[in-house]
């Protein structure tokens, strides 16, 4: 493995070097396979909306419920390219189902304590101040089974309930300065338009700082699974209150204490008491090629690619080791990098054919560094589900075949 | 309108103040809407890939022509968010359809004056290190409309052969670096495998700086239409230089003068002469909300939001006029402002109810400044259907409408 930069110049600099493997790209000058004839055919003609090649297949996974109302699906991230994660393919956790709603009838409530009591229509919201800007969005019970030595045996299962997208959106707190918060708020209440009317506390200083009500995702609006047609973003915040369908914001004196926030999305610690409003989700990192259920097809040169992210801001390192941990060395992260988003690192590897135990772990802006399994049950325990951050690894045996890794 | 961000706090900051609109959105505490019911009834449940909602419904505009495998199809900057266009409405330029490639089947050639001739394929090239950056693609036909003083009618229409998205992909100059390129190359000839085999000369130079061969896009798989499995990616270049379904780069000592170098894609000037290989794109901006065929629904707070790129660089300053030119406003820039891609500006302000015509200029990191229709034709004359990156003018009527302004 390079462990500097003329290291790596050594093997990609001059010509011929990126391993083996690339022996088999060698041709005869004489007979280049190119120039043989091509079908003339005429392709397809241009047209409204484009789809993806039917050769693509990469699809997000779903969790098999009695409800598939109540479900959830992952993103495949094993195929994902980049910082941006399709739409498509952007993962999902609904408690009852996507509702339905014509954005020409759909209303935003302000309310509680406030000055003057709004409501806004889509096109009220969308005629506003807006920013866009690139934010993940992770359920805080991503990667639950990696509390579990062995872990999820693919990137999709293990951190597939992350994603991330440019959202396009008026400040929150905008909206509330038109409203006119009272002294006494210190909280609000958010809720959605689904059946279950999905409910989440938020303190008033985060809809102060950088919250979003959203109206676009990665250049259209937002998709119907993503809170179609206004959703209330909270970057770095856990994916369950980032309310979709928002509806309605209470301003309140406290936290309401809602079912989400009581019987799930707590964090029971050993001694019984409960973790609560653990809303910032930790830096956390990823390799997603090779991982698990993938294969490496030749020796020679082969790219480590994955990414990182941090509810608190930005990544500043992402650390790779091809060795389980004996050793490790500086990946490079895709500039720039941007806050509270997916950011794309990379090391150069020569896989030579042997068997390798592949790991990252990332160290965010306020010197937090992401934790062994063994380390972050040291500091939680292993009763709760949620915020599981441990360090990842993938297996690459000696056929090149990649598999999870025991912590 | 606001000079100042003292003056934009002033009607943005204290509460109540985005215009008499908003007295609109006022409502009586007593009763608030939403606390009507809702119905009860689940939702749609998890799916495998996400489509948009049926409210949505934002196309491409297609060009007719006898032959629809060789047309134009055009992106609908006008219900555009954010900077990222999504692949599905990306604007189209076929020359003989999209190919139906297997990406296993799929090769790409590097030969002619190399030290090695080599052949990837689609899996070579992504097992190689990656960088995923976005970049504006536009046709450098787009705007052609714009050299008539009243221009098209829509934006979709007068800008909509431009798109950006991120692309993922290998530096050109690392396959180059393998192949060994000999002393006496300084262009290469790149060909797509479409039926007509589409071909352009792109210089050394341009190959060993940022030109990428790509294989995602916004993250995933490059989409058929845009070159799917490998598209060769110019950042700044004109869009028919930026060769779709690679499949060949041929090392040469000079450029080819191939047809689209020769019959298209050249400039006349009003000397007969004509301009070739001028492939950068100049710096141009267009606001796109409100613009042409929309309208602006109620006086009081109206956000001005746009687009600008330049294919020299970054964009540095856009200027937003709404009494057609009589003042300018400093618009502001979304942050980051990424080089040769698109460049999010907004501007705040307030309808009045009356007439106004909206114009926007931009200026980029070289210091060129976007011209006038007069000033472009002083230099250029009117003989060249290419690279018009006039200022765009759009007209709002007494009664909201939007249309074409007269440059």
């Amino acid at each position: 493995m390079p462990k500097d930069a003329s290291s790596r110049r050594a093997f990609l600099g001059a010509g011929a070097l990126l391993g083996t493997a690339l022996g088999a790209c060698r041709t005869q000058e004489s007979a280049p396979p190119a120039e043989q004839e091509l079908p003339s055919l005429l392709g397809e003609p241009v047209r409204r909306y484009g789809a993806r090649s039917p050769h693509e297949t990469a699809a997000r996974a779903i969790r098999e419920t009695q409800t598939p109302e109540a479900s959830s699906s992952r993103t495949p991230l094993g195929d994902s390219y980049g910082t941006v994660t399709p739409s498509a393919l952007h993962f999902e956790r609904h408690h009852a189902g996507v509702p339905a709603i014509d954005p020409a009838e759909h209303k935003l409530l302000i309310h509680g304590l406030v000055e003057r009591p709004l409501v806004f229509s889509v096109d009220d919201v969308k005629r506003l101040p807006s920013v866009s800007q690139p934010y993940f969005i992770e359920c805080s019970g991503n990667s639950g089974g990696e509390w579990s030595p062995a872990g999820a045996p693919t990137v999709q299962l293990s951190h597939g309930l992350a994603a991330c997208s440019e959202w396009t959106g008026v400040p929150l707190k905008m909206l509330l300065a038109e409203a006119g918060v009272q002294a006494g708020a210190k909280w609000l209440l958010a809720e959605g338009a689904d059946a279950c009317k999905m409910q989440r506390s938020v303190t008033l200083e985060k809809a102060l700082d950088d919250a979003l009500v959203a109206y676009g995702q990665n250049g259209e609006a937002l998709r119907p699974e993503q809170g179609y047609p206004l959703r209330l973003v909270l970057p770095g915040w856990e994916g369950n209150a980032n309310v979709k369908w928002l509806r309605r914001i209470k301003l309140t004196e406290g936290p309401q204490y809602v079912k989400d926030e009581t019987s799930k999305y707590t964090e029971l610690m050993e001694d019984g008491k409960a973790w609560i409003f653990t809303l910032e989700m930790d830096a956390k990192s990823v390799i997603t090629s090779p991982s698990g259920g993938q294969t490496i097809g030749a020796q020679g040169y082969r790219e480590i690619s994955g990414l990182a992210w941090s509810g608190r801001g930005k990544i500043v390192r992402v650390e790779v080791s091809t060795d389980g941990g004996g050793s490790w060395a500086e990946a490079k992260l895709q500039e720039p990098v941007r806050t509270k988003a997916f950011t794309r690192f990379t090391l150069d590897w020569q896989w030579a054919g042997g068997e390798a135990v592949l790991l990252s772990r990332c160290r965010d802006e306020t010197g937090y560094v992401q934790p062994t399994l063994a380390e972050l049950i040291a500091e939680r325990g292993r009763k709760s589900a949620y915020h599981c951050n441990r360090i990842k690894g993938w297996k690459v045996a000696a056929d090149g075949s990649v598999s999870n890794a025991q912590a």
